[in-house]
């Protein structure tokens, strides 16, 4: 009978295997899953068909041009937010750097996503686990990939690689939260 | 023995429940389970926890203003378009039109969403299941809800409400493909 057990929990397991497990199985995402004991991190797959949408900034580029940066979060990190007014230990936000075409529509001159330039991603993590590695530190680690070698991390050093652009948002966790609907309201 | 494994049953389902069990036992959401049997369309609820994100448009106004247009698609639809080309049948496409608000931000002027002012809904319909109802037609059902009631559908005839601004994307399925990258790769 255990037997059978067993094969009524593969059975289930399989029924539910849309996503990778580890998604469906916990209250938060565990962005520690991307992290190896030194402290690298990597670039998480499937994000576009698995995260989240947090929100989307326009970007007008001076002198001229304009991107578009679109974050997403991993599965359940709204829900905690909402709930606790901060991102769990382990969410995972991903935002993804775009270039922009641009044409007249019938609403008016519309703007959207075309190439990717880049992908930063930031994983928060409440015990500062990596006191060592320059790549973690004010609560979060933080990474960059560029769209031409997607699998190679290429910042140095948070502080000086990542910050800067986060000082404005540091009184918010260093995320641009008014931008993030999501936050606010399911 | 049998009411053990139901309760094992039961402890699994409650285990995996994060999300509805209807977004998890099936390779792409049916969109039906928001529609009676008049073809009435509701309002799908946790659209921003649940749903995936397609793209974002900004759209500048004339004579002035501007506008956010966020569209998410039912969890596996991205998947299934990269595959067969097109949204599978039961498909739900959810598009946002928000407000902006702007500022002077370290990288540019950067505008983002803030109020929401309507819920478009697009539901995929290969069947022609409502042939008598006025917000079905063209392989699709069409639904608009105000944020000030968004429970109460208020489009009357999609020809006249909604076909309009999606003219000019007839020829890939009334949908705005090209803003949406997941829908070229993951």
């Amino acid at each position: 009978m255990s037997g059978r057990i067993a094969s009524l929990i593969l059975a289930l397991v399989l029924l539910t295997g849309q996503q990778p497990v580890r998604w469906q199985s916990k209250g938060s995402a565990d962005g520690f899953d991307l992290v190896d004991k030194a402290g690298n991190i990597r670039n998480p797959s499937d994000v576009r068909d698995l995260y989240r949408l947090l929100g989307t900034y326009t970007v007008e580029l001076d002198p001229k041009g304009e991107e578009m940066h679109v974050t997403y979060a991993s599965p359940d990190a709204a829900k905690y937010y909402r709930k606790n007014g901060k991102f769990a230990d382990g969410t995972v936000l991903v935002k993804e750097v775009f270039a922009t075409d641009h044409a007249a529509m019938t609403t008016g001159d519309a703007h959207w996503a075309s190439d990717t330039k880049v992908r930063f991603v930031m994983i928060k993590d409440d015990k500062n686990r990596y006191p060592n590695n320059s790549l973690w530190g004010d609560g979060w680690g933080w990474a960059l990939f560029k769209a031409d070698a997607p699998d190679k991390q290429v910042a140095t050093d948070y502080k000086k690689d990542c910050l800067g652009c986060h000082l404005p948002a540091q009184s918010t966790g260093w995320v641009y939260v008014q931008g993030y609907p999501v936050l606010k309201s399911k």
